[in-house]
């Protein structure tokens, strides 16, 4: 074989191997964002090693410990955002994912609430305990219903579905709660909240 | 130039454009399935030319006629259904899409309901006419509400959001509608609506 069938041979080899690569980095890429479906009712188990994960002693608390299910997904997605959580809930009552919010805020990641008026005042409402924690809370007082139930974390992570952010909703109603970080199913919620936290400005609506 | 570099130039080109073309397809592969954010409230137009585009007068109804927007995108997701609908729906009053599922019923198509049992007995629930038609209906009554506003279409596309199928959600609520061909995220919902279908089957509830 002269010395030039070599090269050929050993070119094509390489470029063989660099294509199989290639290809396969492409067919990867397209599963590395977070998808995952969650459903409802879940028994309420303990996250407080989730939520508070330096806690020196064990919880004490009368739900039950190691269980890991649907509740406990949902609140290990809200305590991993790093940056931004931007929620748009229209019945907000749950006490853990009221202490998992305040908890980001705590850390200085930057939350911002938009809800329902009428349901903002309901009895058991977390709205009020997030406003005193210094949360920057808006108000949709137009729609009948301001009745998303979406969180966008980090800008990048959409948390959707039918499912208030509620004991009941968790605990005994039939729900679903949909994540991902499609980039086109993610923007039109980033959009949508941006449009309606300022169409809630107190500051414009005071003008009109 | 020797007979052998005018080979391997050759070659390269030709193996140049194949990977070229290769990884343009495997980049617009994943761009391929639906991907869609419907936000509601929208006006309620006309969808007559949607659910019988064969009709043969122009519509009289008093609705705005010629109107692209959230409400006709979904009716258009609905009637593009061509063998199966499952729709797993808390409230169901909206008569449109009624008659939508009418229609699909009507095509041979096939439809399954699953409601919840309290909501379906409302004024202006749909529930019963979609019955009358033939269409097989499951109640759930366990769960506290059944709250889900989840459809499947033809086993591969998922029409899921906070948006119950009453007037009120589409003409006067802040609601989303997400719709989702992304495998990883359709399978879960037909695995759900299977379970909720089998376990809401009145045989079984009778023997029970």
């Amino acid at each position: 074989m002269s010395v030039w069938a070599l090269k050929v041979v050993g070119l094509g080899a390489v470029a063989l191997t660099l294509i199989v690569e290639l290809v396969c980095w492409l067919r990867r890429r397209p599963d590395t964002p977070v998808k995952e479906v969650l459903f409802f009712p879940t028994e309420v188990a303990c996250v407080e090693h989730i939520i508070t994960p330096t806690s020196l002693s064990p919880c004490s608390c009368p739900l039950r410990h190691g269980i890991e299910n649907s509740f406990s997904r949902l609140i290990r997605h809200i305590m991993s955002v790093s940056s931004s959580l931007d929620l748009c809930v229209f019945s907000f009552s749950n006490t853990l994912l009221s202490r998992a919010v305040l908890v980001l805020h705590s850390r200085g990641i930057a939350v911002r609430v938009l809800t329902d008026k009428d349901y903002s005042l309901i009895t058991g409402s977390q709205i009020g305990f997030l406003r005193k924690a210094g949360i920057c809370v808006r108000y949709d007082s137009v729609a009948v219903h301001m009745h998303h139930k979406f969180a966008v974390a980090d800008g990048r992570r959409l948390i959707t579905g039918s499912m208030n952010w509620t004991l009941t909703a968790v605990q005994n109603n039939k729900e679903n709660v949909l994540i991902t970080e499609e980039p086109d199913l993610v923007r039109p919620f980033i959009q949508e909240f941006q449009r309606l936290w300022e169409a809630n400005d107190p500051a414009q609506l005071a003008i009109a």
